[in-house]
């Protein structure tokens, strides 16, 4: 007989029910062919002396195996295992080896992800960090949220959303989107030509795989923001980079390259373009929307911090000029609220986004609709744009901190322009001052920060990070700035 | 001169304050050729007579121009539109017609996706509903989950995970997943082989946006969980349908097709297959696992509503099983909370799950973590394993009424079994009352249902739609079969 009591492991203190537990264990050992079709299972008088439980717990577990046909009784032979179970040659006899089948890789082949893990996960473990220019959740509406949240759910007219509805997301916040973007940005769109995301970079996804074909060419800045230039690259498209200069993106070299051949999708962000902070020039504005037209150029416009702006007015959007609906707008409430707050939109023709609702629809069924339903109603209320002009002189603030103390402790050490909106500030670091070393000693003082790898193009390392000042508080400036005249 | 009296509309009510409003409409005219390079504008008093505003608000409107290099002044000559703008032809003279941007289609062409908008998206606006089998949110327990989410929000602990993680979530739900998997499923895995997603869907995409090249087989069920076959197609994939019987999947015809070509993935759910409810039966378990290891086989194990087993006691997954790393297990809590709740998980082998973690970041940068934190601790305190226990009671409850009233009320109507979990009833309408004018005939009555279309492929229709039980009390069960009754 096999020795059960080393084979069949209980857990008394589990949750699981002590019968099911051995019940789950004899089905591992016949499915592992430690037991075959047909052979006799212990009496249940036998297997309880055995495993040191109650009979009854044997007879519920034989029970079980029973209803699932794993077992069946034969007169005066008593319990076997069901004859019309497949036999199967045993693989081990130690319960421990049912372990390997997670512990490795997969058995079979498939396709990596060409993007590595991000280092930048960690950052929660130290004490102090800089990252790419994150809002701060210290002073985001959370309280008031969380009310309007519970009161909605409470609410009978949560009977109308909560089970069902558009993938495009709630008519209610698209519609208070809509009145947001003309009054912001002078977008001239309906609710049709709105699709929620949960967070931009969904929107960014979704747009450049309906846009892109394995071998695609995409016109990306150089530098640019990161994790957009992976999502075309996991599509299979090849990246073409276009200068920056202290102007944006040089629109004549775009110009020589449709020329040529006409790319498949620009992507721009042309109001404080990340990394640099950049914002387009009028002129290269025109020049480009004329291209837009001229070769039907499909464009992602990354809006993603255009309602932080310090200096001038922001500048409009290319997506509210003529652009002969070339241009895919993107943009985040993620930025105005805090970084767990996922909430992006997508701006399109209406054919477009009635596609891309679909394909929203089997990426991620959709967002959380209460949450979105609280956003609309905060929106109504007017507490979201309260909220962003609280934050806008807030991090105004910050960035004349920041710019100033950098100005003052790091010269020498790095070179930058005060952006005139955001939440970052472009650094560059002198050449002799390596990123990976600064952030390796940057940690032994408790500081995360990136090693500048994102924006590093083989031969072309712009030795640079964001140095977001929106999500610190002036004693954290001030800290950050100590620790990297210290290490720098 | 230009009738700016008209060209640029104002509103005073608006949130954007007029003076750029009025910068923002020459901007436009300047964009879209109407005002070209060189032209002069006219004086701050004059146009403030045309407009009707005062002097200082164009003042402000053109310095704020003059900030974005829209226009420069030249001495003698006045204020002028910048010359250094390229000069484009005017495409119109009328503001309105900046509206045909974003009105139509896209001026450019792009790859549609292959399946369809969802009908039950109106579900909400009706006064009653049958859906696939959602849970019951008016049950779950979203008082204590807000409560807890916004205590943890004022906790010095937020600091460690407000802003940055692991694309793969939290390391603490995804330790009390380990431990709720291990003891509810014999899983044994380890954090490592954990990715949280933002709903199950989520998951389902991931792993065969990684399995999956153009052109690939997938076998699936004749029926099928329909979201899951649209995202195959949609990822290129062809559709290979194995037949369901009453023991689940034919094994037997998916060894005859590995026989001839072993296929890319296997997508199955073994335990209360959706739709059909049918669990896999033991023989037909064993013969798979011995082909998944024969043929190093991908499979996605779909154990969506594994936790709602109502007669004997849930049969193992294959995934708790030695497989040889090939099976991809999915699952989610979204069944155990409500629609709106979106979380699910993915378990596989570490690498595997490290290399999905990027790709999840590239499609939705993370879920909210802050709501990932407080799961961990409801999971932790025991609160979701109560919420659990007192569903499965309830839905019992409610899965034994409505067999009863089918039963009674709809005979000649309808055939089904009553499913031994799960949260729907696998009903299948006579041939003779086809679904589409059932569900036409319901919405007369207030009441939506599928019109069986997800179910029907080619030539082979089923006429069949899951009804839900666990999402409607006594009274609307009764309701249902009332309308049913009436319409059939």
């Amino acid at each position: 007989m096999l020795p059960f009591q080393t084979l069949l492991t209980i857990n008394k203190e589990a949750a699981m029910p002590v019968y099911q537990q051995i019940a789950n264990g004899l089905v591992r050992l016949i499915r592992d062919g430690v037991i075959k079709p047909g052979a006799a299972l212990p009496g249940s008088r036998e297997m309880a002396l055995l495993l040191q439980v109650h009979r009854k717990t044997i007879v519920a577990a034989y029970q079980e195996l029973f209803t699932q046909d794993w077992i069946e009784t034969i007169p005066r032979k008593g319990v076997i295992v069901s004859q019309r179970l497949p036999e199967i040659k045993p693989r081990t006899f130690k319960a421990a080896a049912r372990l390997p089948a997670y512990a490795g890789s997969t058995g079979f082949a498939y396709q990596k992800p060409r993007a590595m893990p991000s280092a930048a996960a960690r950052a929660g473990e130290f004490r102090l960090a800089i990252n790419d220019g994150f809002p701060d959740y210290r002073i985001a509406p959370i309280d008031l949220l969380v009310r309007e949240y519970r009161s909605l759910f409470h609410s009978p007219a949560i009977k109308r959303y909560a089970m069902y509805g558009s993938s495009a997301g709630p008519l209610s916040l698209r519609n208070e989107l809509v009145q947001f973007l003309t009054d912001s940005r002078g977008l001239n769109i309906g609710p049709n030509n709105l699709l929620l995301t949960h967070g931009a970079q969904m929107a960014i996804y979704i747009a450049a795989s309906m846009i892109l074909k394995p071998g695609a060419t995409v016109l990306t800045g150089d530098p640019n923001y990161f994790l957009a230039d992976m999502t075309f690259q996991q599509l299979g498209a090849k990246l073409v980079r276009i200068p920056m200069d202290g102007h944006g993106m040089d629109v004549e070299a775009i110009a020589r390259i449709c020329k040529r051949k006409k790319p498949d999708l620009l992507y721009i962000i042309p109001h404080h373009h990340h990394p640099t902070t950049v914002t387009l020039s009028a002129d290269r504005r025109m020049q480009l929307l004329e291209l837009i037209h001229q070769y039907r150029l499909p464009v992602i416009e990354d809006d993603y911090d255009y309602d932080f702006h310090y200096s001038s007015g922001p500048i409009l959007p290319l997506a509210s000029a003529d652009h002969g609906g070339n241009v895919i707008y993107i943009g985040s409430l993620t930025k105005s609220l805090a970084t767990f707050m996922r909430v992006g939109y997508m701006v399109a023709p209406e054919q477009f986004i009635q596609d891309a609702s679909v394909l929203r629809r089997l990426i991620d069924i959709r967002s959380d609709n209460v949450l979105e339903e609280t956003l609309a109603l905060l929106f109504r209320n007017g507490d979201i744009q309260r909220h962003l002009k609280k934050s806008v002189k807030l991090y105004h603030e910050r960035r004349d901190l920041l710019c100033q103390l950098m100005e003052k402790e790091l010269n020498g050490l790095v070179t930058f322009r005060p952006p005139a909106g955001g939440m970052a500030v472009w650094t560059r670091f002198h050449k002799k001052h390596p990123l990976p070393a600064i952030a390796a000693r940057a940690a032994t003082h408790g500081l995360f920060m990136a090693d500048g790898s994102n924006y590093s193009y083989g031969s072309h390392n712009h030795n640079a990070l964001r140095i977001g000042f929106a999500s610190l508080n002036e004693k954290e400036i001030r800290e950050v700035v100590a620790i990297l005249k210290k290490v720098g």
